[in-house]
């Protein structure tokens, strides 16, 4: 089925992206692989501010998760011209703004792993690393950072 | 000599490997290059936690660090079938679990450099970053992601 | 325009690079792609230590991630003997040792991703991801780990 297909019945519809006025950009293709920059969490468009652990809680943590799988999706589809050129979900970076006492960090992340899962079946099971940071930028909650790698 | 003769010599032997039940799995290769997921440090089969500066030494961050590297050879090992595939160990990625005034995170990664280094010789000098999080899953003490080449 | 002419212009001025007395190198090759051990900030040759939002301003840690751009540099050049074989900065990790208050990681980074893209044009603007840690080794205020694609 194609990944669009796949989006409307989960009724995902991706969002425009806005390019970073900025010295860096939101994706660069290298041979087949895509890397693209960290993606924040945001609701209604802005920055989602909180610490895991202490403001938000678990559940809170892997639905700004899933929001940013859907960002993410929405970068490659802008890059790519079309998200079934995706080979393979090569690798997550899951950052999680944790208070010192707050260790699930996998769960947060499985919003994001399983939504990717879900949309591109085997091309979307990834290798992932998860873990707690001081601080993220606007003091969003969750930052993600993928790699791809792009059919021929 | 055979990296299997190296780990003998050295008394290492690799432990079963077990994939993740989750949306996202232990290895992806890509070309020619293998993407391991963030490995958590263990002891005993279960996560060693803890945070170096406050309840775990430098030493115990490096012995922990080390057990890691020897998971991650047993996954390649799953993964690829024989490490001698290993052509080259590219990038180490070595979080550790950080009490604000601990700084010394470059020796915790030793532990695991100082061991790919002694098995794969000059295959097993890599690149690295080393620093301190906030938190890792489990409350583990140190979690290592690394990236290689493989042979052709 | 050459990049050397381009840090003449600049008043640039690349240093010396040491390789690491270690199990790990400062940086490593495959195919076209050249990984780089992470960088941390230094002042007058020592590690710059400090934490954003306690001891340093955002103003101090766009210094410092200035300076670990051209040490960065200085590593590239030392390992491809020419920087105009630079095809593309692909990905910069920019962490930056935070008080947990403090978030203004992105505005850090800049002073890394402004240099590389005036140093490099086009083939500067990277991806990147940036964000708080817990600490660094030798304390130091910033770390930058860089991912470049090279002339075939």
């Amino acid at each position: 089925m194609s990944i669009y297909k796949q989006l409307e019945s989960l009724s995902i519809s991706l969002p425009p992206v806005t390019a970073p006025v900025a010295s860096f950009v939101s994706s660069v293709g290298s041979g087949n692989v895509l890397y693209l920059s960290g993606h924040i969490a945001k609701r209604d468009g802005k920055p989602w501010a909180g610490r895991l652990g202490a403001d938000l809680t678990t559940e809170d943590g892997k639905t700004a998760a899933r929001g940013i799988a859907i960002d993410l999706m929405a970068t490659m589809h802008t890059a790519l011209g079309d998200l079934n050129r995706v080979e393979r979900i090569l690798k997550l970076m899951v950052l999680v703004n944790s208070a010192p006492s707050f260790t699930e960090q996998h769960l947060v992340a499985n919003g994001a792993s399983d939504l990717l899962s879900e949309v591109f079946g085997d091309k979307g099971k990834h290798t992932r690393c998860a873990y707690g940071v001081a601080q993220i930028p606007f003091g969003s909650c969750v930052e993600i950072d993928l790699i791809a790698e792009i059919a021929g």
